[in-house]
């Protein structure tokens, strides 16, 4: 593969003198594409044809030429993803020109060979405005039995039997495990809902708008992804009363909640399965006369049965039989029930593995309880192309998910952190995720660092410098911004269940015994939480941050940034991924500029002024001139 | 083989016609032993010898003939274990005369080969009196973490990072392993000594003189036989002054306190060895400077040492090194140190694997400090012919354990109860037991039928009403008896760690959730309980019971027990184990008798008195005129 300009042309997705409109697309909307050509080349080139391809369909439209440029108009009339290249015939062969994204952004290449990547387009059906508080809020994620327990003099709620408590809030999560790999007894901590209910001034004033808890339901394991009943808070967690109170008081200081929602699957010992005979219930697994036997899918009454990753303690369900989506989506199923309770949303685990017509009806069941209610999809990969199962999913063209776990953007900000890819691999990452994204998921997308299902930042990265410079880059960027429990503490942890260890409270009793755990960690600890305490604080009061535009800044290999504009505002945020300070300048429209760290001001020599940045470290300059 | 009487002799050890006197004896006595014979084979009989064998000495002697028997008088001047036969020459041919104890008890029985079992006589040195207090008391053993915690509104106390507390008194006890066998995490239910003190009222109801403590010395597991530090009391359990205050309060209610010694390894992870550097001193395994390098066996340093049945948790020492010695039974030593604040003497862990010179210097050591002082040795087998690393052991001869545990006697007591052997076998297995051991040491042998090694009686057995039969036979027996904690009142559970389940005390508390956990349990077991205080209350009042003579009684297959005499006093101990009611006859000396459970009179016919027994039941009968 080479440049395009071997055989005379030029083409760049991300430039809108190749393609006009940038980016995503409304459906009907027309777009330009254009290829411009040295006139040398001009008499080899014989025939350029655009090759496009949707869903089974591929059709090939013949480029027009005039003075400047081969090109075409094309309208697209139906939402979908399409993918597009340019075949050239050139001096009598053929050569495809395409991209490389991440390492070459959307330049095109030159490729011999018919089966290479291609440009994506994507159009959108119309797409509702997602609610201002979750697209610029700031969500704040807790695994609650690893948050903070309200009976912290030492009182517990009812465990089940042969359920293990950590004897100290600090020891670390582990599984329990008999020689097949399967739990053998559940592990826990003891957090609550009350506990939240307890820490809701800590999370005001970190600057949270938004709290998702990880699943709530009753459930037999800590984590509770293997829920025993939709309608049942767990009763190690509180009650329904305990949720109304954190819903309310979390009202007041304009925080909303979201739950997880874990429909793909339910637990074996749940009273819908009911495996072990827990419940009273009459469970698919006991009988064929259940009422929930045609949730489940069995192979082999009743031992056999799929499950979620093979894993039997979660058989998985038809999410279409119309007495589950009922039950989940009815007027007076699970999702209006924790709705009508005053929850602003769910949280869809696995959306993957969710039918897309399900997911439809979640969503359509939240906006008719409440139109500001949403709906996030948990999609590892870019959740405009993925294929599941497949199937190419529509989760961003419209009428579908209203945001997206963004898990690309948080590898890409540590590899680059971490010195593992380029700055230009980054800022390519970065705007094939622009490219892709229709612009209000673009905002709206879930933008993480952390999660329970990864491992933790600090761990990623290694240094608390590190995850300042990451929390920066992250928090202060467009859209909604997600903070995993402790993260801003710096949390320490590998992969599920290092990842979920308790936040480690100043003053804190657990089963009776006092500790100050923050003692125990360095210094540098606090340091980190006042860094995340500033970000957001700047991120509350400047609109820019929130709301503008996004325009990305590539100083050298490694410093990168970007320039966040609102009007006439402006907003620089960089980092210096290197050990050593370094000087650059940057052209700018103002004449004084001040970061919002220091408070030291830049004032502008000739159109531009010097910036000196420390080793791994980040800066925020604001226009105020 | 068959009977001797086939070539017309007869001898029967556990008969006075044929061997006088009866059982062990001590060095220096004489011993006369006859075969009696019949006329008509006497011309066939050619020579009798008896071969006797002593450690590693074989000796015989030519037996005379009188005109009732063939006989010898011999005197055993050296302590030991003697094993004798006798050798027949009989027609030409050769002839052994031997016992088979299990099936035949005392009995000759004659076979054409050498190999056989001989018979055993014990030749024991002096032997101190064992203190009353112990060798008529009643021993009760508590594990520590399992049976009352103190701060039972949810307080435990410092435990290590990663332990597990069980979040429910209630649950059932679990080892946290990880593929290789190794204990990952300990777990912990936070039983501790003030939890014994306020059950001191219970245990002095029930009538208990003695208490046996599991380890309570600092050590990392739930179990604490891996030794941390032996001066210390784990803070777990307490300190020195609630040990302190747990003698205070027993001396009064006249219970007395003895320790489990932990001295054939320690733990890894200790003060001594140190192979976590948890502890600030220089361990055995971190420098070969270590003061207690000395102490371990390694045989590739560091990583590799001998250990206690191949667990790395338990590195063994070398009992005899001068100052692993010193240390625990010299003047300061360990042993002085727990015995000066006033325990009255230890339980030895593996005492086979303890050399005798250790086990008589820390014998020594206690008795210097109170003559009163026991130890009681952990011994699997008949202690008085236990060969041990191929040493037999002389554990029963004198100055060296006070008492061990009596576990074949358990074995048969279940066996008999089980119907998995006759009447005769369980009556020989005792005899035995009553012939080889020294009188002092027959009584003062601990008769359990429980511990927190061996399966829960109640597991064992499987029914109330025979554990009632179990322990009316255990109790009202001679000398030193026994009681697991929990026991008393049923609980279950089979091998290690379910036979270390917790006392299902009514209204608990456990981390401050408070249950009434005897109203779980049938009411069955209250019953038991009822009944070990009644076996209790008699063996309290009757110094028959308590220092009375045994003689056995064998009414049929099922039905058996024991008579037991003091002066003129009489009382009559019979298990029926059969399901149906039996009516039997039992030659008297008295007049009138009384049932001590239901004080029912027996009016005697003729030197007899009538005897109605229900099924799977149990009578005391006391001569009352």
């Amino acid at each position: 593969m080479n440049d395009a300009s071997n055989i005379g042309l030029y083409y760049d997705s991300w430039d809108t003198t190749f393609k006009e409109p940038f980016g995503a697309i409304k459906y009907g909307a027309t777009i330009c594409f254009r290829l411009s050509y040295e006139i040398p080349h001009l008499e080899k080139i014989e025939r350029i044809d655009m090759e496009i391809i949707h869903e089974n369909e591929r059709f090939f439209v013949n480029l027009s030429k005039n003075h400047d440029f081969f090109y075409t108009y094309q309208t697209f009339e139906k939402p979908g993803i399409y993918f597009y290249k340019f075949v050239v015939y050139y001096e009598g062969k053929r050569y495809y020109l395409a991209p490389d994204y991440f390492n070459e952004g959307g330049k095109a290449l030159i490729f011999e060979k018919e089966d290479v990547q291609s440009y994506q387009l994507t159009v959108h059906s119309d797409i509702e405005k997602v609610p201002n508080y979750y697209s610029e809020g700031v969500i704040y994620q807790i695994f609650v039995d690893r948050f903070y327990n309200s009976n912290s003099n030492g009182m517990p709620l009812c465990y089940r039997k042969n359920s293990f408590m950590y004897a100290n809030w600090q020891d670390s999560p582990f599984y329990i495990k008999d020689s097949n790999g399967g739990i053998e007894r559940w592990d826990f901590f003891g957090g609550n809902l009350r506990g939240i209910i307890s820490k809701l001034d800590y999370l005001e004033e970190l600057g949270v708008t938004c709290i998702y808890l990880n699943p709530i339901f009753e459930a037999r394991s800590s984590h509770k992804y293997d829920t025993a009943n939709y309608m049942k808070i767990d009763p190690l967690y509180g009650d329904e009363e305990d949720l109304k109170e954190l819903i309310d008081i979390s009202a007041k200081k304009e925080i909303s909640i979201i739950l997880d929602g874990v429909f793909s699957h339910t637990g074996s010992d749940s009273i819908y399965f009911n495996k072990y005979a827990t419940y009273d219930t009459l469970g698919a697994y006991q009988s064929k006369d259940s009422p929930y036997y045609s949730w489940y899918k069995f192979t082999n009454y009743p031992h056999d049965y799929e499950s979620w990753w093979g894993i039997g303690d979660l058989p998985n369900v038809n999410e279409m039989e119309p007495s589950y989506l009922e039950f989940i989506t009815g007027e007076n199923g699970v999702i209006a029930k924790w709705m009508k309770l005053g929850i602003k949303g769910f949280r869809l685990d696995v959306a993957d593995e969710l039918p897309e017509k399900f997911i439809r009806a979640i969503r359509h069941r939240i906006k008719k309880i409440d139109p500001q209610g949403v709906l996030l999809g948990e999609v590892w990969e870019d959740a405009t192309n993925k294929i599941a199962y497949g199937e190419r999913r529509a989760y961003l063209l419209g009428d579908s998910l209203d945001s997206v776990t963004a898990y690309p953007y948080r590898r890409v900000l540590i590899n680059f952190l971490n010195q593992e890819i380029t700055s230009s691999q980054f800022y390519n990452a970065c705007m094939t995720f622009r490219e892709n994204y229709p612009e209000e998921y673009y905002k709206s997308a879930l933008k993480l660092i952390g999660s329970h299902d990864v491992k933790r930042i600090m761990t990623e990265l290694g240094s608390v410098e590190k995850v300042k410079m990451a929390a920066t880059l992250q928090l202060l960027f467009l859209g909604a911004v997600h903070i995993y429990y402790g993260d801003e503490v710096g949390l320490e942890g590998g992969s599920d269940p290092e990842n979920r260890s308790t936040y480690p409270w100043e003053n804190y009793c657990h089963l009776g015994i006092c500790y100050d755990l923050r003692d125990n960690n360095p210094r540098n600890k606090k340091e980190l939480l006042e860094h995340y305490k500033k970000l957001l604080k700047i991120r509350k009061e400047e609109d820019t941050i929130r709301k503008g535009s996004v325009e990305y800044i590539k100083i050298s290999n490694d410093i990168i940034g970007y320039k966040r504009m609102l009007d006439e505002q402006e907003i620089m945020v960089i980092v210096n991924r290197a050990d050593n300070e370094e000087v650059f300048t940057l052209e700018v429209t103002g004449e004084v500029y001040q970061s919002l760290f220091t408070f030291e001001e830049y004032h502008h020599i000739g159109e531009k002024i010097e910036i000196v940045i420390k080793g791994k470290d980040s800066l925020v300059i604001k226009k105020i001139i």
